[in-house]
């Protein structure tokens, strides 16, 4: 009943971080892993404790809560129980050197940008490393470039994304119906189709449930959260789902960018949608450049492309006029086209500037080209690629957007 | 439309935090806040940037985006746009102490619980601090004694939960439905009722969109959750919703523990139900017990008492066979039987030993006697109470729970 990430999957992951960290850092000695994705990513369980990586032994996973949770759930070959980071502590200062006077080496890799100062201070009373260096970028490129298995579990998030927002949604508008009802809905329909009901990101503090569900201008309002599209959100305390005030209209466009995932895997898509009648031809036209910029980008999603060159052939040819709201409305720009999209909805390499690396095959990027429209909202696409020789290969769907709901 | 928190509001919270760093830490100079939770306390919105909080100046909250909306939603009197830290370490240098050579104080307090080590690696590099002390448990004492304004949302909340679970919930269950179809199901008819679509949490790493949903034995599994009860959850990457597998049969227990929150305000409430036929006469009576317990505990609700003496008292009162599995099945017990509850469903203080800080008026905690048996799942009840000089007010209704659905 359980489905249990492949050991052969975990030992290769283990194995691409360890050469990835030694190239990268080759002085490296210990790393040690909090967060519940990465823990899922080398376990395949997601229990609260920690996983220590020795350069030289074998990695343990210590877990705090539940031990018998995690044997259920995960084939990784090394679980231990700890009460408290005390009982890890004494296990590895004995084992790690195989003497009684052993130390921990200086250096600690730790993903920085997910542990809170609190937690490594008390991690470090028992574990007094004097350093801790970054692992959050080694991880990060490590989890960029799928397996076949995580390709097929992307494929199948994709195959549910596209059937909700191309086929089941159009029926699921009503004149009327508020943008939280539309939001609830969707959120079940997903589900029962085969979404794990869980949409994640990496950035500090993001909350998100199922993406942004708007209607009208409310797909340019402005929201703390770094994507173009924008929305008015249920509340100030929880601007998580779409209002309850804002009801569909006729004429209204519906806007409608979620995410979707099967065993920790998302893929992410946007679908528009014209109700009741059909927006002023020029609407249409910037939205169908937008596809076109998509399809643009798409092709040239090959590897040994950079981002950064994508990003750039794409930016280049647009004129002024149009770059006018483009990827943001007004002054909330973003500065991406693109983004990696796995474990988290907001992965790295990003299609923008700065990211210079070549892609590799495998890689999976959601390509979302989109522009704010006074009084109208946000038009445009996105959908989620699969990096290949022959270009970016679509995972969500090939519906260019504005289905007409009359 | 927009809810906005009052000025008073504001400026008292802002004032009692205040009071009460100079009573406990009373060498205090400057705190900066990053959580969206405690920005919202403060500010009114949640919009991302970080608030300045100097010992002898007003405070200022830095918006990097989004400063429009933070405009919008917010009465707060003095925000100001960033587009990095530097644009906040200038004004503040230049400000702070009227000088040019300006310096910041040695010790800054922040939320070390919640702040990562690179995101305070990227402000030190503007803001050179030597030391952190942590704000935490400051900030949580203050939001612990919640305002009339407060205690009004909580209500609120409280009047929904109660509609949902005791009235609602009894008509929504079908036999062979999944535990996952209750969860969106329950979800959308929560957030239809006026719930505001969120349910926080404050632990590291912690998620959650509802709660536990839980079928018969499913609410003994054990989870990584710090709680009494367990949940089988979707899958090992996404166990947040119920299991898609485990279909409601006649005679199971239905388990229902979820959070429901008006403008960032959260109940806690958890209501059992027996489908198709009753339980057996033991496992009424142990159910019955834990009511019992929850009563007793909610009268000496009142301020003055400790949690640690509310705790012990009736922890002494229970014999060992019942204290098998209580709080938690097999080994998994939790130390606790309630807890506090506001804009995160995990506040302090908590219902357990070492909290000896006498209780305040306009406190809101929630107690949870809940018991496992095997074969059968966990019994028992939580609600939501105000502290009051009669004892905890309950907010979330009075079912007793067992609801016969049959």
């Amino acid at each position: 009943m359980i489905q249990k990430v492949p050991l052969t999957e975990l030992k290769n992951r283990m194995s691409c971080f360890r050469k990835h960290m030694d190239i990268s850092n080759p002085d490296w000695e210990m790393a040690v892993i909090f967060s519940k994705i990465n823990l899922y990513y080398f376990t395949g369980t997601m229990q609260d404790g920690m996983l220590i990586v020795p350069k030289n032994e074998e990695a343990t996973f210590w877990v705090r809560r539940s031990y018998e949770r995690a044997l259920d759930e995960s084939l990784f070959s090394n679980i231990e129980p700890m009460n408290s980071f005390r009982d890890a502590a004494k296990s590895v200062n004995k084992v790690s050197k195989g003497s009684e006077e052993s130390k921990l080496p200086d250096t600690v890799y730790l993903e920085t940008e997910v542990v809170p100062l609190a937690l490594y201070q008390r991690f470090q009373k028992y574990f007094p490393f004097k350093n801790v260096k970054s692992v959050d970028s080694q991880i990060a490129a490590v989890r960029a470039v799928k397996s076949e298995y995580e390709l097929s579990l992307l494929r199948e998030a994709g195959r549910i994304h596209q059937h909700v927002l191309e086929d089941l949604v159009p029926d699921m508008l009503r004149e009327g119906m508020s943008e939280a009802s539309l939001s609830t809905e969707l959120f079940s329909v997903l589900v029962e189709e085969g979404h794990h009901g869980a949409c994640r990101f990496g950035m500090f503090d993001t909350e998100m449930i199922l993406g942004n569900v708007c209607f009208g201008e409310s797909s340019i309002y402005p929201t703390y959260f770094n994507g173009p599209g924008g929305k008015l959100g249920l509340c100030p305390a929880a601007p998580l789902l779409g209002s309850r005030d804002r009801k569909l209209r006729k004429g209204d466009l519906v806007f409608v960018d979620v995410g979707c995932g099967v065993d920790g895997y998302h893929t992410d898509k946007t679908m528009t949608y014209m109700f009741g009648s059909s927006l002023p031809q020029y609407a249409v036209d910037i939205h169908n450049k937008c596809v076109d910029i998509q399809n643009e980008a798409a092709a040239i999603l090959k590897p040994g492309t950079s981002p950064s060159e994508i990003y750039n052939t794409i930016m280049n040819k647009l004129d002024e006029e149009f770059l006018q709201n483009f990827m943001g409305f007004g002054d909330r720009k973003v500065k991406f086209i693109g983004h990696g999209v796995g474990l988290l909805i907001d992965e790295t390499p990003v299609i923008a500037d700065g990211f210079d690396e070549p892609l590799h095959e495998g890689m999976v990027f959601a390509l979302e080209p989109k522009k704010g429209i006074e009084n109208i909202g946000m038009v445009g696409i996105e959908n989620t690629f699969i990096v290949t020789s022959e270009g970016g290969e679509c995972i969500t769907g090939d519906n260019p957007g504005l289905i007409p709901v009359f």
